[in-house]
């Protein structure tokens, strides 16, 4: 076992641990989407988690695994997205100090968000230099303790309790597809699914315009420089390094799908099952419905990871 | 007990017919909105329900109601909403025709749903004396046997089955609130409700500009002649005269909104519950929104109806 891995128990901790504070959100069937796709497939709805979206259970596991002492000076982590907004409100079930630095040019509507669940909001460049460095100076001038958005165990245990409470929701599944950026999600998913049964087949879900993961895999060398070129706007991270061992010793396989695709089975779960999720969700539907053969008569678990969209913006 | 009302064990017989057919929605909570309005609120997401709103429940009970001699010959109905899909879904789970007479002037996209699903369509004239003319045209055409969208004992024993899952989900309710048109949603949930527990207060939502079910309560006579002025599309029809019949038996009491509270409540559900719902569904939080006194400190239900929503065109 890596020291930077969380293990199974990890996860079952993290589940009481964040039991208090997050949703235990419901898990969702369709019979034409069964139809359509030839498989049983159960969406794990973590658009309607606290904040809309799952990142709250990596956020809350890393606030409340900390001790008093540790907690006394907040957290801080660089996120324009759904992590600092987490973060913001973990902090807050603490009553602790959120800092949260953001690069200039993140959307405004996201930044509000995160100052309204009552964090200090830091400004910076846009780039991943600038926000490093800028997290750990707020870091040294405050002593907040740091949680990375996805290479950090305690992120990664609280993302996997969302697939102890898909396989109890279901009944047991014989495979669980989830998005994969940093891989804080999927890793803990897959190290949380071979706790409950080591034949779950795992699978991640890839922008072909992002597929540092799926290359990483395929090459065996980490991708450590990339240029993202998708609309999903969740997924344009690269793979963290604890991660993709993770992904490795879990034997994940990694499906791309476009864009379009993407886009396509955004739509479809919306007229069909009514959920608007992001269009990074959306990829693991898109790959199910790309790769039908393997998914076919299986029992499937399918991670719908977010739900803050611009009903203004829809992508078709 | 009357004889056009159904009573507490039809719904439990209910529950058990449409059982292998429709899906038991999930019930959601949010610690935001509760701190809003100070009460416990349980959303019950009829949204997510089969064909995107609880008209398949009372729609799946009356199909398999039948006898196999009553079935062969199909149903038939008027509307061009909700119940017509719903009804068409539930003809194809027994493999029997559904006809649904369609008034000139109706939806596109709701049409072609309904001939997606199935059914035979029968287009008549805008008024409710064509439609109901055409619909007896068809009934004696055909064999097919008429299913009212809320008059019906049947249609309204299987609306009240998403009050018994409620209950058991949410561990008990001290209110319950559902919107009301016709009122075989309502009056179908009071029933279910006070099987369950006598001391359930109940209450109905009803839009300002449709708000006959209100005027009758209040004067003791139903209201038969009404020109609805109101957003809430799900909601212009006159209550039916069994329908009310039970909202008296059971005391509810109906708040009624403006359609300016239900498109605000409708955003708000969007922004934090991260549920898109039928402008329709928002009328009861936009009443727990407006009578905050009422509920504060409560456990209260919350059906929301239904998901059937033009992104294109929200009402904001």
């Amino acid at each position: 076992m890596s020291l930077s891995l969380p293990a199974f128990a990890d996860i079952q901790d993290a589940a009481a641990r964040i039991a208090p504070h997050a949703v235990v959100t419901p898990v969702v069937n369709h019979a034409a989407l069964d139809a359509l796709t030839d498989a049983h497939l159960y969406f794990k709805c973590e658009n309607l988690q606290r904040g809309g979206a799952f990142k709250f259970r990596g956020a809350c596991n890393a606030v409340w695994s900390l001790t008093d002492e540790q907690a006394k000076c907040g957290v801080v982590t660089h996120s324009s997205g759904n992590h600092g907004n987490a973060l913001a409100i973990a902090a807050a079930t603490r009553g602790i100090a959120a800092h949260v630095v953001v690069p200039e040019g993140a959307v405004r509507a996201k930044v509000e968000a995160i100052e309204r669940a009552g964090a200090i909001v830091h400004r910076c460049a846009a780039t991943i230099a600038a926000r490093e460095a800028k997290a750990a100076d707020v870091q040294q001038a405050t002593g907040a303790v740091m949680v990375h958005p996805y290479a950090d165990p305690r992120v990664m245990a609280g993302q996997g309790t969302a697939v102890l409470e898909l396989w109890q929701q279901s009944g047991g599944l014989e495979a669980i597809i989830a998005p994969v950026g940093g891989g804080g999600l999927l890793s803990g998913c897959a190290i949380a699914a071979h706790g409950l049964a080591s034949a779950i087949r795992m699978y991640g879900a890839e922008p072909s315009g992002a597929a540092d993961a799926a290359q990483s895999l395929a090459s065996g060398t980490r991708v450590d420089h990339f240029v993202p070129n998708t609309v999903c706007d969740g997924l344009r991270a690269l793979i963290g390094a604890p991660n993709l061992e993770a992904l490795r010793e879990h034997r994940v396989e990694v499906i791309t799908v476009s864009d379009e695709e993407t886009i396509a089975a955004m739509k479809l779960l919306w007229q069909q099952l009514k959920l608007v999720v992001e269009v990074s969700s959306a990829t693991v539907f898109a790959a199910v419905l790309k790769q039908r053969e393997r998914f076919a008569g299986r029992r499937v678990g399918l991670v719908l990871t977010g739900g803050n969209v611009d009903l203004d913006a829809l992508p078709w």
